[in-house]
């Protein structure tokens, strides 16, 4: 049911993150049909900009993909329009409102808008008030007014909680939606299909039958340009509240009465209300926090976190986060939630593990079922098989399933964003966070920041480029007898595996 | 644990079966290192051979695989010998003793001897009483005597008690192996291994998760050369209460203490006794029989049963059978077992597949579990997940894992005897049958025997040479609101599917 009509409003419209991402996803949207039979981009932004050098800019940013011909992107940016203006002042939306109005009219579009904050954070408390203020959020009957919002939803909890207050003085609950990329990952958004449409999961799916759950994102990439931010955030704010947490509730929650979005999200926000919140005994024992040294990925040498351009020389700061949560309900006591996350690792590889307790009499190899995120999707079951014929040895044999070489969907040049836009458009919240769910998950993670708040250096491990991380996070799960479980470490440490099975 | 030394005596060592699987299995063990470090073979036969010649027919029997080299060949076949002589009759026996005694002599061997009965079926009863009165199946410390003899185990109850009271009369039950190279099938040996070793399946083995179990024995081949056998025997005899029986057991006992073969051996014993024996309500209702009529197989027309050399032109013997057994105990009651098996079908394919029960809510599709038996050894499970990226709709994904592609072990050229002739040597008996495995099997399905034997042609039906089967088969899982789950067909029938995942 995808809107007839909608007029996009990214504030910001000339920014990186549009350029680099959201236009591209708009218009991998229009090649794919997610978009509404009529729709119009309103760009807005403080440099003096004629529609023409707009359109001439946004070509400029798609042209980065070659396969892009030269009359799809004309027609494509006929749609775009740019305004003029310092959002975060009063004074332009009065323009702006007319400029909407006249669109409507002439047009016959419905009215429905979506209001893109492709903007930096700290215009997130500003926007909202003025777009209220000059009535652009208020919904005729048949046309809806969404406005989107992009992580750190807060810096903390008292942030999050005083966004969350912001916004909602300016509108329901309803027309908010965070909009987390990680997401619209076809592997992230698989976890509920896998879990809830297969009957033999769910039987499995608790402490009698699962050991550990582990949720790795692990990156080559530094800080790159983003040390202005990232050097406030670190590892953990930029990954755990959001992105991780999210992953957790997916996986951790029970099954809901239907896959409609406030039936998932209930049971998501219950999840993870669920999870015991840090103190500073477990900050101390179950948070580990590292920062990247000098090292080599790949025979090149990359310098430490400290020598970044824009990171303080003596910076604090965590470049990698590894958690041991615990959720306190009928299903899941017990079971420790390994997470860690990390920059300038040895290898790129986003994936959740599940691990199955062993079979009596057979403590090895262990049932583990695998959904790798990126940075290939993938889901792989490791079994155990007979490790020759006729014989009574076991060995681990993999069975796999892999997402981009079996549906042949053309991902190429997909940004992650276009799933979320088109779920946006339909109204269908289910993959984006509540204001009650960011608050829960900064909620669980807010002792812990504030524990290393307090001992900035006491609880901070040092990891060259290129290694799994600090010492401390192997120790993370070893110390109650268990271990990292990684897909690519998985081959050369067990008995040859049958290796992605034809 | 190998024996160090031991001499083969094969009975009908000239004969088909052993030139034509028994006698590339040993020169295949040979080659894989599976032979005791000393060995002898005699083969006995009634044609007035030298030693010299018998060497010759085995090495013409070896060359039909290119790949054995002639010195190969030559050191293989010195272990061989000839001994002429009607085995039926008393006298041979004092001389086969006196070798067996001189060979155990002058080379240090233990004397431990198998003798292996591949001869016709009705030499099972005579040459057992022969070896006991020579005296050949005295077991001196350290020396063990085992006799194997081939399916048929009887050709009906009666005579299956028959042959077992002949055999323990001449020997305990512990040197007698019925083999079933079925049971040497690598799949079939891993049947356990996948539910044992592997915490996920044994939690859903049950009939609260397992909607039905099929087994699909179906060949391509007709009758061939076989029909004076066959004719009297049929589908079901020939099949049934010895190779999809074993696997029935496999698949539905109970844990075993351990996989020692006194402990899965009567777990399976149990689980065959507790399947419910037909009776002629069930034999007419559940029991189904077919026979093969003129038809095409890839094009070439092949002749209906009845005009095959040696079959009588009025033959009711099936050359298909289709069985639903029903198993009355807490884990199965229920759970409908499919068995299917057929001569002239339109493929060749021996798998199980077990049916799980739907998630609530999405009625479709279904987890299946497939073990591929043959052509090809495969697991595969099938998986319901997203059917498109970004939308709540589902598709099938098979994940597979193929042995053949993914075990480097040269298969090409094994008889599937080699892994149980190496088991006989070592004394372990899990994959072959006991007497009283055997009895309980036939006591299943002599009431269907027995009633298609009184009405000869009532329950017959036709069907043409290439289809699947006759209607009434299919019938049977789908007056229950089931049906037979090829892993061939799944792919057409389903939405498009991930095959065989790389």
């Amino acid at each position: 049911m995808t809107a007839a009509s909608c007029i996009f409003v990214i504030f910001g419209g000339n920014g990186d993150l549009a350029r680099r991402l959201l236009i591209p996803a708009l218009y991998n949207m229009s090649e794919a049909d997610q978009l509404p039979e009529r729709y119009e981009v309103i760009g807005t932004g403080r440099a003096p900009l004629t529609d023409e050098q707009y359109r001439e800019s946004v070509k400029k940013a798609l042209q980065l993909k070659k396969s892009r011909s030269s009359a799809a992107l004309d027609e494509f940016t006929a749609h775009f329009h740019y305004f003029i203006g310092d959002m975060s002042q009063v004074a332009p939306y009065a323009g702006l409102k007319r400029l909407l109005e006249q669109a409507a009219k002439n047009q016959g579009f419905s009215g429905s808008v979506v209001f893109y904050l492709a903007t930096p954070p700290d215009l997130f408390c500003q926007i909202p008030p003025l777009l209220k203020s000059s009535g652009l959020l208020e919904q005729a009957p048949g046309a809806w007014r969404r406005v989107v919002i992009e992580k750190p939803f807060g810096h903390d909890l008292n942030t999050a909680r005083e966004l969350n207050r912001i916004l909602l003085d300016a509108m329901n609950e309803d027309q908010i939606y965070r909009i987390d990329h990680f997401l619209g990952k076809r592997m992230v958004q698989s976890i509920l299909p896998i879990r809830f449409a297969n009957t033999i999961f769910e039987p499995l799916w608790n402490r009698n039958y699962i050991r550990s759950v582990q949720i790795t994102a692990a990156e080559t990439l530094g800080v790159e340009k983003r040390a202005n931010y990232y050097d406030q955030a670190g590892a953990l704010r930029d990954m755990v509240p959001n992105h991780m947490m999210q992953v957790t509730a997916l996986l951790g929650m029970e099954p809901p009465n239907s896959l409609r979005a406030s039936d998932v999200q209930s049971e998501k926000l219950k999840l993870i209300r669920a999870i015991t919140p840090f103190d500073e005994r477990t900050a101390r024992a179950n948070a580990v926090r590292g920062q990247y040294t000098q090292g080599k990925i790949g025979g090149i040498t990359y310098p430490a976190y400290r020598s970044e351009p824009g990171v303080k020389p003596d910076s604090t700061t965590e470049t990698f986060a590894a958690l041991k949560l615990s959720i306190d309900n009928w299903r899941w006591s017990g079971v420790p939630f390994y997470l860690q996350t990390g920059k300038r690792m040895a290898f790129p590889l986003t994936q959740i593990v599940i691990e199955f307790n062993s079979a009596p009499t057979h403590p090895l190899p262990q049932n583990l079922l695998t959904l790798k995120i990126q940075p290939d999707p993938l889901i792989s079951l490791t079994l155990a098989t007979q490790a020759t014929e006729g014989g009574h040895q076991l060995r681990q044999a993999r069975i796999c399933f892999n997402y981009d070489e079996n549906l042949k969907q053309n991902d190429i040049g997909r940004t992650g964003y276009e799933n979320l836009l088109s779920d946006l458009i339909n109204g269908d919240a289910t993959h984006f966070q509540s204001a009650e769910q960011a608050e829960a998950a900064w909620g669980v993670v807010q002792p812990a920041l504030d524990f290393w708040e307090e001992n900035p250096s006491e609880n901070l491990e040092f990891y060259p480029a290129g290694s799994l991380g600090p010492v401390g996070a192997r120790r993370l799960p070893e110390r109650e007898g268990r271990h990292w479980l990684l897909l690519e470490s998985a081959p050369a440490a067990a008995p040859p595996l049958g290796e992605r099975a034809a």
